[in-house]
């Protein structure tokens, strides 16, 4: 299993790339950074979790390579997605003289990449920059596909960019030290590639769920793979989301809506929208024929891998939570805007739903 | 003479648009508008010169097209291009609930352009913007093009978006109430295209200067729409700044090191380039074999338009100056780099200078 190697190929003309998902990938980033065509300067972004294990590595490898490496660090959570944070690294950035070849490592979770993303589209205007996804979600999910971001008061990600990276290196090894919560934060995405794409990824997550949750290294590089070939397809058929690419946004509306209303970082990503799913399964059954045997498979599942399928508000205390909703970036005309699903694998989005229904779904979920 | 109208085209595929030149636009700013297919959502985005003076006329024009207007008035000059500001801008917005379609339109000078086209870029991941420059500078060169950016201590415009306009209005008689400094700061850029790109634009300045600084409309629609045409056949080429578009920055190595190293705003970018471009032009000479005769034709229109040719630094005291070009986009590995020209209509980019013969510019240009 040593240094096994799997590869997605994310197809976008002029900004296509690469993602590797494998074992014992870190000692490989100089050499593969080296084949970018870039300059000799680099970062790498990273935070106080995730630096102090694999920074130097990261470091090491990028100087063997021909790199004149530094090391950035920002703290670790949505705290680090803030204009605060990315003013600071800007700041890093003509310190070290970076320049318009100059590379940027995003080396950590969804944050770090998400921060560095946003940094690296507009520091001169766009660097080039580099995702290695340290955990599960950043893996299946937001390392691929160029969506940057930072919050701001009025709400998460509501400022960013579309910047893809160069590379995506993502090493399964990093994930055997994740801790747990975080960990299983990260299968909310899984599910959610499931539901909206691929049912047999379902039926085989029903299944093989134990053995993720055990990390089996056989079955991550698998499951990972699969999830990224599945956000490649539609980053590729849709990279500015004008359509398709919305379809992963399922669970997202009422999430995002959690995340913000219980402040950041009380209920983690994968959480918020573990509950979201289920909100938006219920949703489903209701507007799109979705069998309410399916919405409890769903519910099921998350269940099994130990996520939040409950949400306890009353419905004189949603306020805050519904106008949270209006702010999504998927509103329009001021209606809010569900993905909803037919079936398990296929799903709609844009689709309005009205305030009594959204009490409905949270009325479902307060279990 | 009224309602008189040019259009110039900039073909880039999906991001394609129109800039238009006339009399009389700003009443038709609504209706034009309304042909974009955006929201209804949209921001007037002006300064405080600016505003007092437009902001309510643009935005009856939008109201009458069913447009819902807001107007968001920053700092004038430079201070709009700062971090600060943009959070500011963000935090409004979010007010407002602007959505994905909803429009922002820029009303101003270069400043304005720049800092609303960035905030507009970066909010919900990019906002359609559109430019009504009302200076002769955003005119002629900032509001076409896309380029927008923000101010960081350690330079002008080291942060920053491409982001096209979906629509450029400029109307030319918003420049009959321009400040006369401003104005004149104006005329450098346009000089610029003929020395970079047309050498019969060059020669047409020598001689209509005198009506051109008399701002009279037929000179202005004219002189305008040429600059529009050069702008955008450059950047249809090279939207990305990988090539030709570096030749616009004819002028600007040296410039940008002097409005930032003299403290913003105590040379308008246009007086800061004009200097710049004398130092260009002496380093053209020495390198790329521009005849000195020319060099002194160029000296001569900039003194014509009343703009600084000369500027006194003793060489133990350029120490920041170096150190703001080594800040410079254009640096790459390590080295600054100057667009010089071949002769009057013809540059080269990317041309590296050594400290030395930079010293040398900076002697010819202290009078």
């Amino acid at each position: 299993m040593r240094n096994e190697q799997r590869k997605v190929s994310v197809a976008l003309g002029s900004r296509s790339y690469e993602v590797i998902i494998g074992t014992g990938l870190l000692a490989s980033l100089g050499q593969r950074c080296k084949a970018l065509d870039v300059g000799k300067k680099c970062v790498v972004l990273t935070d106080t979790h995730v630096g102090p294990r694999y920074a130097d590595k990261a470091a090491a490898a990028l100087k063997a390579a021909g790199f004149e490496p530094s090391i950035m660090m920002v703290p670790a959570g949505e705290a680090a997605k803030s204009l605060k944070v990315v003013a600071r690294c800007y700041d890093g950035f003509a310190k070290q003289r970076l320049e318009r070849k100059s590379l940027v490592v995003a080396l950590g979770g969804g944050c770090v990449g998400d921060l560095a993303g946003f940094v690296a589209a507009t520091y001169l205007r766009g660097l080039p920059f580099v995702q290695v996804p340290t955990t599960l979600l950043s893996q299946v999910d937001s390392s691929v596909g160029g969506k940057t971001g930072i919050n701001i008061a009025a709400g998460k990600n509501l400022v960013g960019a579309f910047h893809q990276p160069r590379l995506v290196l993502c090493d399964v090894e990093a994930l055997k030290t994740l801790a747990d919560r975080e960990y299983r934060a990260g299968v909310a995405e899984i599910i959610k590639y499931g539901i909206i794409k691929d049912p047999a990824l379902f039926k085989k997550l029903e299944k093989s769920l134990p053995k993720i949750l055990a990390r089996d290294t056989a079955e991550l590089l698998s499951v990972v793979t699969r999830c990224c070939e599945i956000k490649a397809e539609i980053v590729t058929a849709d990279e500015t989301e004008n359509g398709e690419r919305a379809s992963l946004n399922f669970g997202h509306t009422l999430g995002h809506a959690i995340e913000n209303t219980a402040g950041y970082g009380r209920y983690l990503h994968g959480e918020a929208i573990s509950v979201g799913q289920v909100a938006a399964a219920y949703l489903s059954a209701k507007f799109t024929g979705l069998p309410d045997t399916e919405v409890e498979r769903i519910r099921q599942l998350f269940l099994l891998a130990g996520l939040p399928v409950t949400y306890k508000t009353k419905p004189e205390t949603r306020g805050r939570l519904f106008t949270a909703m209006q702010h999504d970036k998927k509103v329009s005309a001021g209606e809010i805007k569900f993905v909803l699903a037919k079936k398990l694998g296929e799903v709609v989005w844009g689709h309005k739903v009205v305030d009594a229904d959204i009490h409905g779904a949270l009325d479902f979920i307060s279990g």
